[in-house]
């Protein structure tokens, strides 16, 4: 059993879809874990793992993602939730008015920790581009101004479990599910 | 002797010429403390001021501010500086085009500990709004797009000793100076 500390249920959900599948056991806790300004997920997650594994005191995993846009400069990147609570989706589209490289990645980052470990970082991302419009009404944050290469659909289109499959999150979890099979051998 | 945890020579600088006035010294010491994320500049500098402090050993102090836009729910708040680096002040106006409503209030929070003993808080704030254009090539991020009440000028056409006199951080040193002088007696 693997405790994932967030507050968010949308990822709560997709982290569980994939663990599913490897038949493995995680379970949500609301830990309100410090989060470090970094232009670095990694550094978010490693820190806020640790912090959170001294108090679950059992294998734990925070997960931290962002939307970072080329054209400008990587915003909103790590404070992607902030600028989503700010000005929206509505405000990204804003900023990206007349811009004609509309070239974007979602990143995501698991930062697992047993007690008394170091935290293992695992990654995923997703190369993609922001839409001209809002799009869909599955998946949250920014996921309706998002369409990842190769299709023509945001992520706010399709399912969960077919957003799984490609996203930046569900390639993440599932790096975590492998290790932790592998370790259970 | 105070320490001011701080990379930013702008932010010095002000707050200098302040410790000056009261006949108070203050240096800057480049200690890199790990940031919060959090909608609250108080938490931002509680917890950078006792992380700093302990590398010290010595009085210290640490400030962190944020342009507040009353349109964008506060945005870029707490990640100002974050923001300034990617969209710049280029992409504040463009959030704002066609918006009325132009209020906006900078805050600054300083936080002051000494070894072993709790942080204490000082805050200052002024309110205004954000002007059409870039106007001036005074102060540093976005004080160019911000006109106290009051005033015509933006904060960038103003010289430094005078945007100290009503300025955000200029009320939040005169506090900690008040109250420094206060305890030195």
């Amino acid at each position: 059993m693997i405790l994932f500390a967030t507050s968010n249920l949308h990822k709560f959900k997709e982290a569980k879809e994939i663990f599913k599948r490897y038949d493995l056991k995680i379970k949500q806790v609301g830990i309100k874990y410090p989060e470090l300004q970094s232009d670095k997920l990694e550094d978010v997650a490693k820190y806020g793992v640790e912090y959170s594994v001294q108090l679950t005191s059992a294998p734990t995993i925070v997960e931290d993602s962002g939307l970072f846009i080329e054209a400008l400069r990587g915003f909103p990147g790590p404070y992607s939730a902030f600028v989503y609570r700010t000005t929206g989706k509505e405000g990204v589209l804003r900023l990206m008015e007349n811009l004609k490289n509309r070239k974007a990645e979602f990143q995501s980052v698991i930062g697992y920790c047993e007690p008394n470990k170091k935290p293992i970082i695992f990654k995923g991302k997703v190369k993609g581009k922001i839409s001209y419009e809002i799009r869909g009404k599955f998946g949250f944050a920014f996921d309706s101004i998002f369409i990842p290469n190769g299709m023509t659909k945001t992520f706010g289109e399709i399912s969960l479990g077919e957003k799984n499959k490609f996203s930046h999150r569900g390639k993440a979890f599932r790096k975590l599910c492998q290790w932790l099979k592998q370790k259970l051998r």
